[in-house]
């Protein structure tokens, strides 16, 4: 039987899942077993569509990269228009729920109330969100828990690398006593390139024009965004719940050409780390850049790569280098929690 | 109920997981609802204990730390003694049987037999043992799948660092397309101590010096102890198998003070990479050093540490960097292979 797919939005991450899903059809089925069916996708702007006996992937692809819009999936019998994204949660015959809408890092609505409305019908959810993960995750894990589902937030953190199963599932046994991590791509390119030469204004444009960081960059280089993913470590791998602030958080928009060299003449290099420590039965937790040694693993990851270091009992440190954005990427963390639900 | 453990061999690393489930108990029951019993420990050298009731394991690991046998192990009524490692894998009232006796990478004797052995008496297996996943694979594995037992092997390429378990579970429905690895520690010491200007003979003399390399280095400095790991990750990973004599290997024993000063004139790093590379249908094989640039991740792995890159179809390149060696690492690994018969 196929999993029954409801995507909550489709902009980039939920089209990139879907055309994982077009393309990987053959191997998912014979690697896993896996087969999934899209029966509805939901959309704020690009419209909603639904059929209870699945859409077809590709002409949904089709329709919102050429027209822009969901309303130009062609007619068929039994095809539903206009659901909203909670209608479609509650009433769908979907089983899992992709939410992919928009982050709110402040509320972390929509997507919170997507994730509630999800469980509460009896269905899974996947998400990419930052949002729920790091605002409501206890309460979100306890309902989850309580209706015996999952909820996969693979995603949340460095897209599709897997620093949330590496701790959780791999280094399972071990007790993590610190983590730093190089959480946001953004500002470990601009930093990077201030290496090279490059005043913050610059490296921040190229960053901008190379579709790295946003017109208004504030939640990259404030530290906001590695913050989100600082709380949602701390909720899972720590079962500890912070606040935005119980974190002490610095951005990187004050250094300067001269404190990137003079980190460079002592064999270090800056990085915007986020830390949390156990200290007792507290959480030391912090976003700011550091100038670290070169020699650490974390001093060599350089451009828009994301890097995470679990300090374990057991092991020592162990770190984990990869991608933490992308199309792709991110949809291949949804992906990973879709196999997960079906091998489980 | 407690799951009851045949320990065959009982060095160093044995003694780590001996350790980790004596400090850990109380952790992993809490933590997992997993419990051992240790009901047999038969090594060639130290002798053989083995009682269906279980055995008290501080007692056994004081009287090999200090009187180094088990024959000082108490008498007590149900206690047998003297039996050998196969009679203890077939006739002992184990479940799980951890393999980690020596390590014989030319024949994967007696550890072959150890394993086969354990999954023909209904027993799962879990080993470090690197002699019997490098050489006899696939017919083990379908041997254990044939008996619906499980074979851990975590242990066998980066010691704890869960390598196996990111290409198997995290990267799952990705498509690796290459490897490429610093699988050795003894080599990347001597060749990170070489680049602070030491010869090859000094470095491995304070390789020796430390433990780190043993009396003969032959197996570490000529790449055999790497290509016994790249045989693995061909033979999980890549599920292709191959011989040892398909794997072009080179060592470092050869390169001098001169290539590695050439090397850093060039922002490169002399380090010795096991690779395995799809091409087609065939999976090219080498292990070698190479002078890689200084922004690569793996070009940042100083000292005993190893690290791993794998090249996938979704996210690019995701590297994992810890310990390669060791006490607890080792014995890190075991535990993670007998949680996970836990939990499935």
């Amino acid at each position: 039987m196929p999993h029954k797919l409801a995507f909550i939005g489709f902009g980039t991450v939920g089209q990139g899942l879907a055309e994982i899903l077009r393309d990987k059809a053959d191997a998912l089925r014979e690697g896993y077993g896996f087969e999934a069916q899209v029966v509805a996708i939901s959309d704020a702007v690009k419209g909603a569509i639904y059929h209870p006996d699945g859409l077809d992937i590709q002409t949904a692809l089709t329709v919102v990269q050429e027209q822009g819009s969901l309303n130009d999936y062609p007619d068929l019998p039994g095809l539903v228009r206009g659901w909203d994204s909670i209608k479609t949660i509650r009433d769908s015959n979907a089983d899992i729920i992709v939410e992919v809408a928009w982050t709110d890092l402040e509320t972390g609505e929509p997507a919170i109330s997507h994730v509630r409305a999800a469980f509460e019908s009896g269905k899974h959810v996947v998400t990419s969100n930052k949002g729920p993960a790091a605002l409501a995750y206890h309460e979100l894990r306890r309902l989850a828990d309580s209706h015996r589902l999952h909820w996969g937030i693979e995603g949340t953190v460095m897209s599709g690398t897997p620093a949330l199963r590496l701790a959780q599932a791999a280094l399972a046994g071990c007790r993590i006593n610190e983590i730093r991590g190089i959480l946001n791509g953004t500002t470990n390119f601009i930093l990077t390139q201030m290496e090279g030469g490059a005043s913050y204004a610059d490296s921040l444009a190229e960053a901008q024009r190379l579709g790295y960081a946003e017109a208004d960059p504030t939640a990259d280089v404030e530290g906001h965004d590695a913050l989100g993913k600082l709380l949602i470590l701390a909720a899972v791998v720590m079962d500890t719940p912070l606040a935005r602030e119980d974190v002490a958080c610095q951005g990187i928009s004050h250094l300067t050409p001269d404190d990137v060299k003079r980190a460079q003449a002592e064999g270090k290099r800056w990085k915007l780390i986020a830390q949390l420590r156990r200290d007792g039965s507290q959480l030391q937790a912090s976003v700011g850049p550091q100038a670290i040694p070169q020699d650490a693993p974390l001093a060599g990851v350089g451009g828009a790569t994301n890097a995470i270091t679990y300090v374990t009992d057991l092991l020592g440190e162990v770190t984990l280098v990869g991608p933490g954005a992308g199309r792709p990427e991110t949809g291949f963390a949804l992906l990973a929690d879709l196999l997960n639900i079906h091998a489980t």
